[in-house]
């Protein structure tokens, strides 16, 4: 994430992972270690752009990464670190995801001309 | 949006679009109205499958909007009154605001079989 939480993107086409969340009551420091973890390490992957998050007050959560291509997803999806993490989010910290993997066909934005 | 935030969408292939933003200080109270009324809209339109929307409190929001087609996207892009209220949007209400549209190729989440 940049300062202000956009992710300075290319042009498209590239893709987005889509993670739409509620927590579970409980652990926030060993979630806000993990999540910390996996964005330093997310970094370091090849084909990684970048990414934007944010949870509000009621515990919902929407967290977008981008990646240059679908094979980037896959072998960050197989890194052995972020796999274990995942399995233990699925059992401790999340009551609810939802992942989508889309293609993105267009962008625009405040600061680039309206398309 | 369903009760819990999250949108119940059909098999992919669908669309996306990702807004990610943040709020200029001041006019609440009609932000919150032109958001509520836009998403009784969005409702509306042939093609709309749903919303996730989400702020934290820093100020950085997403809301991911899902569509049929590209044409239905195009369609709610081109209505009338949405249009009025995102112009109204870009010189009130947004510091910086950035939109991306993507086709979402597969799901997977806590509720459906992991893929």
């Amino acid at each position: 994430m940049s300062g202000d939480g956009f992710a300075p993107l290319p042009a498209p086409p590239y893709y987005a992972v889509i993670f739409s969340s509620t927590r579970k009551d409980g652990d926030d420091a060993g979630y806000a270690e993990a999540a910390t973890r996996m964005l330093e390490l997310a970094r370091l992957q090849p084909g990684f752009l970048g990414v934007e998050s944010t949870r509000g007050g009621d515990g919902f959560g929407i967290t977008v990464s981008y990646w240059e291509s679908e094979a980037a997803i896959r072998a960050w999806r197989e890194h052995a670190e972020h796999a274990q993490v995942r399995r233990h989010g699925r059992a401790h910290w999340y009551e609810h995801y939802e992942l989508r993997v889309a293609r993105v066909e267009r962008a625009s934005g405040s600061g680039t001309p309206s398309r």
